[in-house]
């Protein structure tokens, strides 16, 4: 019994932070998330360097400066249109060296295997593994494997960590957010969690709805090259776009105005959504991310982006304000609707 | 069905490389660990870097170096004598960064956790690691946190990652290792596994065995700081002090000769892995190394790494030697005995 319990009359209902036991729901991304770090994680391990919230903390190394970042895959199934968990455990830890402002470089990647798994999927993973570093350009340089028993794990569980090197003197993160700033999305909403979905629920669409999982070093490395005054970066992962600005705009204490009409969605994706309930905008994606640049930069950054092919669909979408701290939605019919971070969880183990 | 399989009559008896299944003998830390290693990942991941098979891979940054190492944590029970899960987790992945020569100081933590976990196992992890992190001078500065379903995962795993400060010229690994070293052990064997185990078979003895547990990131500093030719560590986990031996001879390509009456071994240990039939020389520990250093540097090193507790009972208990390439250990009696890599696993989950 924990005896920090409250009274029995307190304790029912309970308040949305102190439930008892871990939810899927607090892994999902949305506040219920949020409220776990803050209660157990940052607050035992508070330090500035954490305490920035931001995808992965800065170091400095003599003259030099790195980005450190971590992520655990759990992603299932393991294997999906555009991708699988291999490729996965390194575009998206290469995407959070990214939103630093770094070059990612390097990986270690951390193997928790279930007895009994066939040593022929770990090889597909760890195939992908090696194409996807390939492509994103980053070595894995270190690594760990361990073993348990069969139903004790669900078959492959990778963990990879990255170090990325920073190669200019400026700050990116949510502090550096200006009112005025503009808000630039790098492309269509929805597909990594779509693709997901509709393999776990035996969807079929005219065509196979894949994964935009995809390495973003390039592009913001274009960024930065360019002179582009980039404030803020992040990937638009577990909780969708709706997540990340809304996360952003409390850590700025700011507020943001964005366009619907401007928010790109594919049609296969938009059914998808329709026909399971949910909102593209709090979708899972892999490939994508917003970029808050000055407004006066705003039209480089996207020409900048848009040379690459996962950056083709960049567009400014709309901005950062200071009359409040809310993110709204202008929506096709001209309302405004604001937006919140989803308590729970929408899509559970979707990375 | 895999079509590069070998043809039935080659196919039984498999070879020990051949298991189409990961087997729990795979995270074990013996050959079959290696095969899969090598067969899996070396293969795939293949560069410079990670081709050395040490404890982390050395990369420079600017005018800087730094070690980065990572492993994962999946130990039962999660709390035991000594520790648990969370101080493992913290001093098991700076050890691999002292094992490089490098000063731990950065951290990331990745945690996957079991849906229903209570969030007071889980506070309990997060503290240890806190506690663990204050003693071994680094801050964890950035993380990650998944959920699975019940039954998804065993309540929860942990997978740090490392960054390390290497502050000196000097290359530390197998490499480096030189006929006529002093190979210097720095306390007593199989604490670690012998105090988990006593604690899953419910074995009492007369004072509870405890994990040595501990931080080596400070005693290695300190021989370098004091000029000691230092030319490998390694710390004696999963497999302990013989296959961490039998590893270093291979990858060296010299023998090592050790002293059984020189290699201290606790009453209550000894008498654990009686009754279990294990050999402590093969049983993990969490707070010891070799250090291979220079012979006519090695009484210099005993002394350094007496004056910290967790090294108090340092010694010398063999050498390097280039006429064979075997780990010999000349037993009590004086008669000489081949040691070798165990083939599976002794103890699993085990760290």
């Amino acid at each position: 019994m924990d005896h920090t319990s409250k009274p029995p009359e307190m304790a029912c209902p309970l308040p949305i932070s102190d439930y008892p036991h871990v939810l899927m729901a607090h892994g999902g991304g949305g506040r219920l998330m949020h409220q776990l770090l803050s209660k157990v994680f940052y607050s035992a391990f508070a330090n500035p360097l954490l305490d920035n919230h931001h995808d992965g903390a800065a170091l400095q190394i003599g003259d030099g400066k790195i980005a450190f970042t971590t992520d655990g895959y759990v992603v299932q199934p393991m294997f999906f249109p555009g991708g699988d968990l291999g490729t996965l455990a390194v575009y998206g830890t290469v995407n959070d060296l990214a939103m630093c402002g770094a070059r990612p470089a390097w990986l270690s990647a951390g193997f928790i295997l279930e007895e009994g798994l066939p040593v022929e999927t770990l090889t597909r993973v760890v195939e992908s593994m090696r194409q996807a570093a390939q492509i994103a350009k980053v070595v894995i340089v270190t690594g760990d494997t361990k073993v348990v028993e069969r139903g004790k794990c669900d078959g492959v569980f990778v963990t990879t960590a990255g170090v990325g090197v920073i190669e200019h003197g400026r700050t990116i993160g949510p502090t550096m957010i200006q009112p005025g700033d503009a808000v630039i999305l790098s492309g269509d909403l929805g597909r990594h969690g779509m693709a997901i979905m509709a393999q776990r629920e035996g969807l079929e669409f005219d065509t196979t709805i894949e994964s935009d999982c995809a390495p973003l070093g390039e592009p913001v490395q274009a960024l930065l090259e360019a002179g582009v005054d980039v404030h803020c970066l992040r990937d638009l992962t577990r909780g969708g776009l709706c997540s990340a600005l809304v996360e952003l705009s409390g850590q700025a204490q700011l507020g943001v105005r964005i366009e619907e009409r401007k928010i790109p969605v594919d049609e296969n994706v938009a059914s998808a959504c329709e026909l399971l309930g949910l909102d593209p905008l709090y979708v899972a994606n892999e490939g994508r991310m917003v970029a808050i640049v000055a407004a006066e930069h705003a039209d480089r950054a996207v020409q900048t982006l848009q040379r690459f092919e996962v950056c083709a669909g960049s567009r400014i979408i709309g901005e950062i304000v200071k009359d409040h701290q809310d993110v709204i939605l202008n929506g096709v019919l001209g309302v405004d609707r604001v937006l919140d971070m989803l308590s729970g969880e929408q899509l559970p183990r979707i990375c």
